[in-house]
């Protein structure tokens, strides 16, 4: 018998209703904050994703040659194509653009705990405006998504930073090689201190010492106060520090406030972002982030696209299942059964057959045994096993009965009246009968 | 501005909206099923493919080999993924085992009307029960599932025919190559009635006048009495006949028998049908089926997994689409926003987002201008272009009104008091108001 590849899952029922919850969750709250949903082909052409996603996702595809010899690749994040549809309706198109995508990812890393290769993420996008409520809505989307979820402020928190204002610190180092800066400091969660500097000091040269002073005290500043205090020798700053209380002020509107932290020392690897960036942590340190995103308004122009200023997250599944699981916040797992039928033979089990119809049609679930001559107490100790809430039982001397499989209880019914039976039952029982029953 | 890959689309909301719609009525009716949602790897080793899922699909794969030089493929069905993860856990998986899978399937087909190289597929499949019930339930399944999509009996057919009554007329023919002429019958709504007869001619040598006979005039059946009356000479067709007869009467007391016609032209191409096999058409004759499937007993087992009869079944989004597109059965299309909410500035605009997110938390769809500093009467046109059934407006002189946007009437709030005066207004509404508000 083989084995998936490495890196890849198969889903039993149990871990299918996981990744269904997350994504019935993700869809649930995007369209609240009123995002529409769109999708892309998993498969792309290979020149989508090259020189445009930086060095480390270049790395990481799955690429091959297509049997029509055309350079293709698995999607690993939904930006370019993103872009691209964008781009081809940009005219006909409302602005602001709140598009979400819930699809499968693909990148050949490393297989380990909280990475695979292959997960399904959440994208979410404002396009077409640069203020920063779109941000303010981006983020309170995303944080709403962990709340559904049941993640509170008392386990994650978003750290909130800005390529705005580190462009305005770096500024103060002429000369220096900001990206190769931004780069190592975004690896300082991952690497040793010794590597950072070492990394900082060959993308810095002779202005290391100090600047590494300065990136240090930003580093500390956690509160709007001690933020103004770093950036008060900056006047360019001023503007931008104005926004940053708007942000805040918005997201505590909301309700939100709880899970914001100022957190200068997150700059997102990527070079495209252009504004706001955060991630989300679990409160309790360890691990890798959970989410992330921020403000990229060159990148769809930048990717053949229209120039339209933008803000985006991502959320995948992989961390996320593990965080939900360790904190035991998937709930019941996989559906109860509404109604088990345990039949005759003959023309009773055909009226049999018509309530299953019924009750399916009403929107319960029903299950029966599908074997022909098997006695009606086997057929209810296999109801037993399958924790059927309710069975309905062929009498043999003619009629049925529904019986409540928790409390013993049972009431007659025959196929006429069955429906309306079966409805008050449902109505007074205080079971809370799953499914999508419609009365 | 770069185009997706021949016969892969780029799913804008609106189309998005209707693979939603398709795979959430998917989903909903094999839950009533009391089926069970799994899944497994988009990307599986390539030998998991090779030689077992006939000639056809063989040539269709994507195939490659990935970074690690492991020959891998896109998954082109889910049968040798399920046999897998059965045959992993099949001491411990209760009988019958009935699962189901909403899953991407891919493709190296020729792109046309109805066939893409990407396409959602739902998968049913019943595991580990012999009986001719579970063929019966698999296909009330089946047929539930197009009528939950709005395809009933006028629309749709359901073609039923059976390998094992081929396989005895086969038998009266020996020597023939049975194989050869399963796969010539399969072609024949495909190919010329000279190509079929030349295949026939083929596979069958000197018998073959004799038997188109025999076939022309079984695929003539449309009958229990039409098929008992051709199989009166072979003594081995009537327990089998009593089996057909006990599966329509199934069907019927389920109220599906409307779907139901007897077309032993029908055969499936695949090698491994050893029972049951249907596939769905459209009443009104043209197009490629709708649906397909059968019973394989042999398969899993063949495939690496147990002993272990099982039926299945595999609707394809392509077609169904298509379908439902052109009888109008799409519905509404995109969800419709319960709430847009116009702000003046300062403390009272921290008191709109307040009150969006309480109707956001209640389940509504609520979105605004995101700007600064636009004027209500122009938020109240981006209002109105959005489609929003109700606004929240500031009057700017404090406090706010609730305003309905079909019919204007409207209804003071403050912040304290909006989400009661929201509630009282949504019962009171004849509007149908959307999402998954809690109340």
């Amino acid at each position: 018998m083989r084995l998936p590849l490495p890196g890849f899952r198969d889903l039993y029922p149990e871990d299918c209703a996981q990744r269904l919850h997350i994504a019935a969750a993700f869809r649930k709250i995007m369209g609240r904050f009123a995002f529409e949903e769109y999708d892309g082909p998993v498969l792309e052409p290979l020149e989508l994703f090259e020189d445009k996603s930086g060095p480390e996702v270049a790395e990481q595809l799955f690429r091959f040659e297509d049997r029509g010899g055309r350079p293709v690749a698995l999607r690993p994040e939904m930006t370019p194509t993103l872009a691209r549809m964008v781009g081809a309706r940009c005219q006909s198109l409302r602005k602001p653009i709140r598009w979400c995508a819930v699809g499968e990812q693909f990148r050949y890393e490393r297989p380990q705990k909280g990475r695979l290769r292959s997960f399904l993420q959440l994208n979410g996008d404002i396009l077409g405006e640069s203020e920063f409520r779109a941000d303010g809505e981006l983020i309170a989307s995303l944080l709403s998504t962990f709340l559904e979820l049941g993640l509170g402020p008392d386990h994650i928190a978003l750290r909130l930073s800005d390529r705005l204002l580190w462009g305005i610190l770096l500024e103060q180092f002429p000369g220096i090689d900001g990206e190769g800066v931004l780069r190592a400091i975004d690896r300082s969660a991952k690497e040793s201190p010794e590597a950072i500097g070492e990394a900082l000091r060959a993308a810095l040269g002779v202005a290391s010492d100090k600047f590494i002073a300065a990136w240090s005290r930003l580093s500390e500043c956690k509160s709007m106060d001690a933020l103004r205090k770093f950036f008060s020798p900056f006047p360019k700053a001023a503007v931008r520090l104005t926004q940053w209380s708007g942000l805040l002020e918005f997201l505590g509107a909301m309700g939100l406030g709880g899970f914001v932290t100022i957190d200068l020392s997150v700059v997102r690897g990527l070079a495209y972002y252009t504004g706001f960036v955060f991630e989300i942590f679990e409160r309790n340190g360890a691990g890798r982030a959970l989410a992330g995103g921020g403000r990229y308004d060159d990148l769809v122009e930048k990717l053949g696209g229209p120039s339209l200023p933008a803000c985006g997250f991502a959320i995948g599944d992989v961390v996320l299942s593990n965080v939900l699981a360790e904190k035991n916040l998937f709930g019941g797992g996989s559906a109860t059964l509404d109604l088990w039928v345990a039949f005759g033979e003959g023309e009773q089990a055909n009226g049999g057959l018509a309530m299953a119809a019924a009750a399916r049609a009403a929107g319960f679930s029903v299950s029966y045994d599908l074997r022909s001559h098997v006695a009606i107490d086997r057929q209810l100790r296999q109801a037993a096993r399958s924790g059927a809430r309710f069975a309905l039982i062929d009498n043999l001397s003619g009629g049925w009965r529904i019986k409540n499989l928790s409390t013993g209880e049972a009431i007659g019914c025959d196929e006429k009246n069955f429906i309306s039976i079966w409805f008050a039952i449902c109505k007074k029982s205080e079971l809370a009968i799953g499914g999508d029953r419609k009365f």
